[in-house]
Parts: C-alpha cells; sequence; structure tokens
C-alpha cells in the first residue's frame, strides 16, 4: 500500500450505481473450470493485494497473512491436497487465508507502535487502548484461532465482492486440508496456520456452471425486518 | 430479489475501475458516532437486501437469516447488551447476522427443491449431489454453528464493502451479547442464533475517528508470494 496516510473523512463518498453493484453480485459464481491462458494483470492484481490489505479486523489487529501463489510448480500440488479440486491449479493467482495460531502481549505492542506513528500519537497516549485490547485476549484464551478465522473470512467476503467489481473470477475454497497446506507452504514454524483459501482468475469460456441459475430462498424466508 | 432467473454467464463482465474500488475501501471506517438524522433510503437498503441475499455460502446452504431493525424501541434496547455502544441505537439500519444452530435432511432437501425448480431439473438428477451434502453435514457433526457462522462472516464482509461502494457507512458489531440478543428479537424459538451484527446509515459529521489515519501492517508483512 501506498504509504502516504490514508484519512477516511479526506476521501470523498463513494457513489456507485445501485445497478452496477447488483450486477457484478450475480455476474459472480463458484467457478469450476478457470482459463489456463488468462492471467490476472499486475494492476489488477495490485487492486487486490490492497483490498486484502484494507479488510477491517476486529480491533484493527489484522491477525493474518494471506499466501499469493501464482509457481505452477506449487500450483500443480495442490489439487491433491484440495479433495482433488483442479481450481488451484488452472487459476491465475491462488490465495492462501492463514490465521493467527495464538497472540500476545508482543504482538499487541508491534500493532500499538504502528498505530502510535501512523497518527503520530505518543505511544503513552494508548494505554487505555492497550488494556482493552489486552482483556480482550485474555478472555479469547483459546479461541484465538476460531477468532482469527472469523476475521479472515471478513476478508474472503470483501475479496470475493471486490474481484467480482473488477470482472475477475473467484471461487472459494473450504475442501482443502489445512494441516497439508501448512506443511507445503512452510507454515509449520510460523505463528500462522491455514483456515480457507480462494482461487482467482476467469471463467473459461466453456464452464457450464456459468449458465447454473443462482438459487436462493425467498427473500423473506432470508430477511426479517422489525 | 427480483424473481426471474439470474444466470451469470448471461451478465456482462463488470469492469468497475481499481481506483473507484480502492477509493471506497479507504473511505470506509468503522463508525463510531453516527449521523441520526440520516436514513438510508429505500432504493439503496433494497440494493444492501439484495448484497446480503446474494452472498456466496458453502454448497449454496445459505444457513443464515438476516434480521433488519429499524424500529427505534427495539434499537434503544440494544446498547445495554452491546457492551454500552451507541452505534446499534444511533444508526439507521442495524442488521444482526444470525446463523443455523443445526442442519438436518429436511433443510437440505428444501434446498435441492429450490435448486431443482430454478433450474428447471428433475429432483432425482440432484440425487449424487445431495449425497455429497449430507456427507459433508455429516462431517461437520456438532460444527453447524462455527461453519454458519464463517458464512455469515462472509456476508459481513460482502456487505460492508458493498455499503462502501454505495457511500454508505458501516460499524460492525462483535462486541455484543449473542444469547440476549436471542432473546429480544424471539430467536430463542427458532433454528436461528445470533453470531455478529453491523450497524449501517452515515457518519455524523464530528465522528472524529473519520481523522484517524487507517494503520495497516506493511505490505511485505500481510501478503507473501510464492
Amino acid at each position: 500500500m501506498n504509504r502516504s496516510k490514508i484519512i477516511p473523512s479526506n476521501i470523498p463518498a463513494p457513489q456507485l450505481a445501485t445497478d452496477e453493484l447488483i450486477q457484478a453480485l450475480r455476474w459472480r459464481y463458484a467457478v469450476k473450470r478457470f482459463d489456463v491462458d488468462r492471467q490476472i494483470p499486475p494492476s489488477q492484481w495490485n487492486a487486490i493485494e490492497d483490498s486484502l490489505i484494507l479488510t477491517p479486523s476486529s480491533f484493527g489487529l489484522q491477525p493474518w497473512q494471506f499466501i499469493v501463489i501464482t509457481s505452477q510448480s506449487i500450483k500443480d500440488q495442490l489439487p491433491a491436497i484440495s479433495w482433488g479440486q483442479q481450481q488451484p491449479k488452472e487459476c491465475s493467482h491462488f490465495v492462501v487465508f492463514a490465521g493467527l495460531r495464538s497472540m500476545n502481549t508482543d504482538y499487541v505492542d508491534r500493532f500499538l507502535e504502528d498505530v502510535a506513528n501512523e497518527r503520530s500519537l505518543p505511544i503513552e497516549s494508548l494505554a487505555g487502548y492497550r488494556k482493552v485490547v489486552l482483556g480482550f485476549i485474555e478472555r479469547q484464551e483459546s479461541q484465538i484461532p476460531d477468532w482469527a478465522a472469523h476475521q479472515l473470512y471478513i476478508a474472503l467476503g470483501q475479496l470475493m465482492t471486490s474481484a467480482a467489481l473488477l470482472g475477475i473470477d473467484t471461487c472459494p475454497m473450504e475442501g482443502i486440508e489445512p494441516a497439508k497446506y501448512d506443511t507445503l507452504l512452510g507454515l509449520d514454524s510460523t505463528p500462522y496456520m491455514t483456515k480457507v483459501a480462494c482461487a482467482l482468475g476467469y471463467r473459461h469460456p466453456e464452464d457450464t456452471y456459468a449458465n447454473n441459475a443462482k438459487v436462493r430462498f425467498d427473500r423473506n424466508t432470508i430477511i426479517k425486518t422489525m
């Protein structure tokens, strides 16, 4: 990300037309067969990475790492540990969403140092915030991996929506063997573990899944208003 | 949702400019103080509901219900069960993300009936798919609520991204008391339980949080490419 400060109040309110949004969400489907001949151009990919980096997370703690795989030799090894699915091999870019195994005071302090730097604040002014965050972590105890997974699924949602708007196809991949991913990607000795993944690229013109009508329960079943 | 069939291959590929996407994600922040005098107009709110309905989920099973609260008398009761936070009370629309407590064969069969109807297929042609889905559910056993929560966080991500693009502000709310929400909203006797929530509306012009520079770890810390 560009290191000039990003201040939300300095940015004009977006005003995408509702139709453009909804058409993109209708265009999206879980791609079964990617076009191996089409790669996502660097400028578009850069925007996709920005959308990952800009994902909101609890307290802004970003308990994650996103592993982007473009190496064909690594991609070729993924179907065998992904229930035989070919999307990781045939897509342009494959993203593995890895979450923290645990969180400690050091991690929080590193984050608060970033907050102090970015906002030109004395670190002491963040003492109250530090106490709240450390209290939160303590209450989570062994639940940190689950909490991190929740944050990663926000990132997955933001990623799929962002990609669709740019005309980039996706397939979310929950059907993977996380422990084998960890070993293949060298995550075993790191603070991060594989939680979920997503293939990105372009639908093959003959992917018949694109012709399936989208199925959703009725609005009144899904949405209750009170 | 409009009940005419939605077929992804019939929709032209979206082509939002990358800048427009990234500016929207930079404009977004977790609103602390909403403008109580501004309501989301119905046409915009309808698009937000569509973005919830169109959220991708495992096998398309949509293990969720979204409860939209606009009643001020209900909103007034929420801060007390939301760690004292005022956003549920001051926002325009408050969405509670509720997930299935369990999943059974009936649920799957209801879903497959929709698939058969929407795609004009004989139900028998879905027998193989039915077996896969039921096998999946059986393997999940007691994990259904966690699995449903993951799907809901995809919806939360899609919602926040969609809202930002439309110039609608949000505040994701994990700091809530789910059991008390269930009681207040009458979910105790339903198949759904509260998992997370999100306030939507417009930032108050004096919400100073909008002036805080966004804090993210360096790109190289968050993204690993291989």
